[in-house]
């Protein structure tokens, strides 16, 4: 079959989304000249058909974007005629114009769709696919957070967990405090106005990718001393910040301060409202008990109430501020600590995201919580680049460096055998910490290893059969999505030499 | 001192060499507004003076580029006036330019040069200060490596040793042997021409920047056997491939047929023509026996010579080719395994690159030959991402990453007291093999991690007190160099977050 460059029809065209799509889906097919690197030396398949275009339905009007979202499709490309694409919402749409946009490639000049007629039935295993991004410890452009949600889009990933502020910065506007972002930000032209943050919700939209910020507390949070000193544990301790905090600058919300917590509620309810997933990510990573049971002001208050402590202050703090966002109508995120390393017992409906050990994963869902898969085993990003501590001639420390094969390889639903647990395992998420990262380098620090865990998010572990899909079974999809992806503008880094990605299996360990 | 954009007046104006330097800095300056990360917040320094401009001057109309070009410099930058710069050569005087270029910041708009008068004299530690580019197993397009000669030109390296085939493509165009290229650079436009070539060496030489090329022999030619099957020996063994090779595809020239030292003999002279500089690299790397001990060619020449081994054979092939490179006027360059895994003996202007084993620097110069230092375990810039074999989840075989720190503190000079034995560690030269690199991520891969090297090979591991720096010392400095040459349009890798490179020293661990 061989399209030259098929139109699309949107069969709902109210919809700006699904239009947009189109159109975008469109200029990209237009302008993509794809052959996948194992191809390279054939000859383009012999075609006696051809496409005249895809017809595109969707069944609902609901444009709602959330975890609940149906993102499957029906795709059919016929040897000859009109290709359909089925689909129950805009965003499984979206889904299957990726789809059909990789089915292309060009043989001589000319495009091609293979092994005619295509029917693919699809849907995710994994209702969350994202992409931690640390915006704190170096900051992104806008530009390159829309790149990244561009990739994002052509790995059928659905969620960018904005890890917008952190110890080092304090990049995004504030109406409530403009002095957080004044005193906070890296500079003026290192700051998200509320603008941006709308438009980047947009652009995701547009690409059914959900935005879901985290403001990380009560510890990471040494940047809001700039502005509110008073509130604040343990500020910029040197040079012993390693008994305070997990990295430089230490310092922590003072949970003792009533004010504290107060402000924690106020940034809750400004950046609740304008961030509209109806998911936030409260962090509660990290939390340093050094850093209040060495605080005058901490140790002053215990002393005046002698049935409290300092852990039961956190659980205090912690109530609070989950209730202020269950008050917004939403559900919390929070990293595991907040489960297993508190007394704190949160809401049912918070979602757990795992990072510290593998066994967290079922150790969450046999709790009754949903959980989010972020192993540092495995979906570090940032791993295995060495310290960045410039007196420390020495590893990551979560060395190594995590390679496509090691992501792909790890299984979100090991260990998780119960049926009904296994439904609790609702997603998975890579994750870039910055400290070693900027714009320079995003593209090739996420891609393509990104889409290795995409993948398996999507399409789960083992094919059709059962069988486990292996690496080795992977690397020549992965090659031409890698080749896709540098074609559509991503920088994404080369798995191999070209010549093994032109050879599959030629450059196999014996 | 506070000059708005200095005027440069070259002295010595009928060189092309510094006539463009002066102009190409002067473009530098005048784009540039670089303010250090760690002076941030400071206020512009209080500026009596006003720089009126510099002035440069030449002893020497010799522009010979070659391992003895003297590169020396003094810079005078009064606190009013006029500045010089004099040097003995043309080169002397780039790298003068370049450190003039880095003695300005701009505060508030206004570009000031701290703490007039300036005076330094300046010379560098090591004569070979270099970057090994492999562009064989990925390419890389003429301007990615006319890039990394301007970003080499701004850390003062002067040797672009260009690995410029391997076995996996043969990217250089070939006049005597035109099928090399059709059958073995990736694709057409995947091609150095010789125009390609001229250019890259001129663009080296107005930086002062020699390109040394290496070609590999015998091992790491697979690709030759796309043209000349029958002068090669264990072509593509499959599936243990490592049995024969370090990395796939495996396959060395048959060291047991004339025709292919002929054919070695030939590629010598014909690029030893095309390349100018006067050392020519003949690889002599990981040669694998088992290649020719197996091969049946090999097998039935020995039984009808029987005074003679793989081993004769060997030395007979490093004779002649060696021999061919000193014939054109030229010293060879070889890595280690020719001078210490074989039985030939060199000849004594052989330049010994050295990389399996940090005690192959003092052992190259007790045995009186001169000594690149390349050790894996510190300048390999390719390591610790991860193996590459796509069915294998590990570490890559020279884990871990290098960071900066480590490659700082690499000492070439280590074991070696010997005053006539330090004479012969000439140079320094981290490396890129680029089974994971190509044009997407080389500027990331190389930079500032090449210029922690730099600066070493430059200024040497002590200060003028005999103190050996320390990485702490030296962060705030890698730092402004890191983000001068990201202004530069260099996509050098942010090394902290900017947080850290903004308070020096609240990042060091206790």
């Amino acid at each position: 079959m061989q399209p030259s460059s098929p139109s699309i029809n949107p069969g709902y065209t109210t919809s700006a989304i699904l239009t947009g799509a189109v159109a975008r889906y469109a200029a990209i097919i237009a302008g993509e000249t794809f052959t996948g690197p194992s191809d390279y030396m054939t000859k383009a398949p012999a075609t006696s058909g051809s496409l005249s275009g895809l017809t595109v339905s969707v069944e609902s009007t609901d444009e709602t974007l959330s975890l609940d979202t149906d993102e499957s499709y029906v795709l059919d490309v016929p040897a000859n005629g009109q290709g359909t694409l089925k689909a129950k919402t805009v965003y499984g749409a979206l889904r299957g114009l990726e789809t059909f946009s990789q089915l292309l490639e060009t043989f001589e000049g000319k495009r091609v769709v293979r092994q005619t007629p295509v029917h693919i039935e699809d849907k995710p295993v994994l209702a969350h696919r994202g992409i931690s991004l640390d915006t704190a410890r170096n900051f992104y452009p806008v530009k390159a957070i829309e790149r990244t949600l561009d990739a994002m889009s052509y790995n059928k990933m659905n969620v960018l967990h904005w890890h917008i502020v952190d110890a080092q910065s304090w990049p995004v506007q504030s109406l409530t405090s403009p002095d957080l972002t004044k005193n906070g930000a890296y500079s003026p032209s290192m700051t998200y106005s509320y603008d941006d943050v709308k438009q980047i919700i947009q652009y995701g939209r547009e690409r059914g990718i959900r935005i879901i910020p985290e403001f990380d507390i009560p510890g990471h949070t040494y940047i809001v001393g700039n502005t509110y000193p008073d509130i604040m544990s343990c500020l910029n301790k040197q040079p012993n910040w390693d008994h305070f905090a997990a990295e430089p600058p230490s310092g922590q919300l003072n949970i003792a301060k009533p004010e504290a917590t107060d402000f924690a509620i106020e940034i809750i309810n400004e950046y609740g409202r304008l961030f509209s997933d109806n998911v936030f990510h409260l962090g509660g990573d990290e939390v340093n008990r050094n850093c209040w049971s060495e605080d005058p002001d901490v140790i002053a208050y215990l002393a005046d109430h002698p049935d409290e402590t300092v852990e039961t202050l956190l659980v205090a703090f912690y109530t609070k501020v989950h209730n202020a966002v269950n008050a917004l109508g939403k559900a919390s995120m929070s990293w595991e600590e907040t489960l297993f390393h508190s007394e704190y017992v949160p809401p049912k409906d918070t979602i757990i995201q795992t990072w510290i050990d593998e066994q967290s994963i079922p150790s969450t869902v046999a709790k009754g919580y949903r959980s989010i898969a972020s192993p540092a085993s495995s979906y570090y990003l940032d791993c295995g680049h060495g310290a960045w501590l410039p007196n420390f001639d020495g590893n990551s420390w979560c060395d190594p460096f995590k390679t496509w094969m090691h992501i792909y390889n790890f299984d979100a639903f090991a260990n998780v055998t119960d049926p009904e647990q296994r439904k609790l395992v609702i997603g998975a998420e890579v994750a870039l910490w910055s400290e070693q990262s900027d714009e320079t380098v995003i593209d090739a620090r996420l891609w393509p290893r990104a889409a290795a865990m995409a993948e398996t998010a999507w399409s789960g572990k083992t094919d059709a059969s059962g069988h486990v899909r292996t690496t080795a079974e992977v690397a020549d999809r992965l090659h031409n999505q890698r080749f896709r992806m540098v074609g559509r503008g991503i920088g994404a880094e080369p798995m191999q030499p070209l010549w093994c990605a032109r050879n599959p299996g030629a450059c196999n360990l014996p």
